[in-house]
């Protein structure tokens, strides 16, 4: 036996009941033949993604899902979107996530978006940025990426740096823009918060008086006169999955920090057009490119971050039509995959409810479906329907070894 | 969402199926409308307070359900018992439990309980042992306290000390008072021992000649001519609820135990007119102070002792009787708290079989309900009906968090 998996995993799907559908959860209220179809014909159970009545993050909850520990590996969300965001951050470096912003005379910020300026101004002002030479102290290499609109990373590369550093994003607008400082008191935090500090300072001289700002003036457009800095992190040592399970992996997703995760362990990225990480996203564009990639591949980690927007928006309608698109998407899957070698997982990073609008800590339903799987009595995808599966109770760093398992790919422990 | 939450702890409540009771347990066997509401409007499960099949102290088991991991943090009995009942005892000190007893002249203990000395005698025993002096070591200063009847607290203040010393406390009568030995090879071990040790000939000394005693033997009762030590502890190194969830938290609580857990927690204390730690404590009284204490409070611990001491005594019958009161307390509390803004959960610390009179490591059950709480289908609160619960199996530990997290109180883990 040496089977493929899918894993697919829509983001902050979980939900909790809702008044407004009747006390149902998003998910319970779509129409989803094909994840039932999944449930009915598979092994359902309920997972903590971190531990039970923790809210998850998106990068700490798929680290966890891909097998990795993170209350012992995560270091922070900044590296893992820069990865993602196609920067090379190595050992030693610390990255950050970068927003471009406008803020007044006083540092006051006005829009954190710098009103989500379009990809070419904020190419152009970025690409100004890397000339910049620091002084105190000399000979700091660092990479400043533009990803989309006002999105960006910063990576400083070499070493004696620390992630032990807060923010100087205050992030919410009227608020002024925070000196950032050391969180420890290693000489490290210490230097790392001065090298930012005056690089915030740097990249608000050049940008205040950049051509492509001026032009924003005239066109009564906010200027992105400074970049916002949130979120220091390094990559996580871990092994790649082809370490792990001795296996081919391949993510198929369009937001950075997912993608990030999975570049770090060392599996392919797709790109995937019309892939945007929101809810008007190519949902069968990514349903092809999964099959396509399982040829190719042995795991195949299929990611939709739409539910999580919908969520975070409190916008149940929009949560029970996306749920409905992706059930769409799984059929095609289904359709198309050789389904007497393959495994194919389905669960949600986390739940996002829409009454709170954030992530909370309530487990999340899965369902594994494939040969020999030992099925259950659950004909129905749900946050409730699944706690009553034959998987009961599983913590999220559980869920790759229980796939590979049923792949015929883990190492037995012991003799 | 910033909801208030109200735990309800029966302690033993939890049992096994009995012949006498038609191979129901007790809280099978009861008549409980309230908690079969709470099962039936909310969601349930069962818990293994420390690990499976492992029995749980009430303090270890107090200790995981406010969130705290006993295998982590326990540090005796001794301290928590001495701290619920209203001695200081400070990081360094070491603190045990006493018992005020009667001996012959070979030390064989004759009554572990002084005949149930009346509180007047025992204080002023008390006092007079508070005056010995030390020679060797010189200085070191304790604290003896007497609590209620024969029972009390010793408190050894300073540093130096260690919890790794054996009982002098031989646990039955007609057996010699024991020796304190060391426990392990540490030159603190050796010293603690040795001054319990010379205390205990001290005490013995000063109360074998005390007035009280004479007038004791006069009136044909037993002379307390001796203090029996057991349960050497120090205060658990954890941070208060306040710290980790931030909340305002309250105890309502008789037992001194229980109240020292509560207390090194950071939570306020409510004493409770005719809450008594008794089959015969005031329960409406008790529901009465919890209901008042949720308005200053977030979070209110509710603890009844009775039915514990029901199991103890393999009194079946008893233990039937008074779940059908706490079920009259719960209704109490349902009807008087506002149904919108608060979580409750009910629980049992440990199983306490009326067979084996003893604390079991059999599961608890527990149910959940609240505003959005994922409701299941158990309709009644039992050991095992609640195993079939939309919680599936948890650990102790985890229920604070669960709790917690459905009152919008925990914090993200990642990004």
């Amino acid at each position: 036996l040496n089977l493929k998996a899918i894993l697919f995993i829509a983001d902050g799907m979980a939900d909790r009941p809702l008044k407004e559908l009747d006390w149902k959860t998003p998910l319970e209220a779509a129409r989803k033949p094909i994840l039932n179809r999944i449930a009915r014909t598979g092994i359902c159970g309920i997972i903590d993604p971190i531990a039970p009545g923790i809210p998850p993050g998106s990068d700490t909850s798929t680290l966890a899902m891909l097998g990795y520990d993170p209350l012992r590996v995560y270091s922070g969300r900044g590296a893992l979107e820069a990865v993602g965001s196609g920067v090379k951050v190595l050992p030693g470096d610390v990255a950050l996530r970068c927003n471009l912003a406008t803020v007044d005379e006083n540092l006051v910020v006005l829009d954190r978006r710098a009103g989500r300026i379009a990809n070419e101004d904020a190419f152009e002002l970025v690409e100004s940025l890397q000339r910049i030479k620091l002084k105190n102290p000399k000979n700091v290499e660092f990479y400043l990426k533009n990803t989309v609109q006002h999105r960006g990373a910063l990576v400083l590369h070499g070493s004696d740096f620390s992630t032990a550093v807060s923010d100087s994003d205050p992030e919410t607008a009227g608020k002024k823009v925070l000196e950032i400082k050391p969180l420890d008191k290693s000489p490290e935090a210490k230097r790392t918060a001065a090298i930012l500090n005056e690089l915030s300072q740097e990249f608000h001289k050049v940008l205040s008086k950049h051509p492509v700002n001026m032009a924003r003036d005239k066109h009564r457009l906010p200027p992105a006169n400074m970049v916002l800095f949130r979120g220091a992190g390094t990559i996580p040592k871990i092994l790649p999955l082809e370490k792990v399970f001795g296996i081919k992996a391949v993510c198929v997703a369009a937001v950075s920090l997912i993608r990030g995760v999975c570049k770090v362990a060392g599996m392919d990225l797709i790109d995937v057009k019309g892939a945007t990480g929101t809810p008007q996203t190519d949902y069968m564009a990514k349903a092809r490119a999964a099959v396509k990639a399982l040829k190719e591949h042995d795991f195949v980690f299929l990611h939709v971050k739409a539910t999580d927007v919908a969520g975070h928006d409190g916008n149940f309608k929009l949560k029970v039509e996306i749920v409905e698109k992706i059930d769409a998407m799984l059929g095609y899957v289904l359709d198309n995959v050789d389904l007497d070698s393959t495994i194919l997982a389905v669960t949600a990073d986390h739940t996002t409810s829409c009454v709170t609008k954030n992530h909370e800590g309530d487990p999340v339903p899965v369902a594994i479906t494939g040969p020999y799987v030992r099925t259950d009595d659950v004909a129905e995808f749900g946050e409730r329907t699944c706690a009553m599966g034959g998987l009961n109770r599983l913590r999220g760093v559980d869920l790759m070894h229980i796939l590979m398992n049923l792949c015929g790919r883990v190492q037995k422990f012991g003799a």
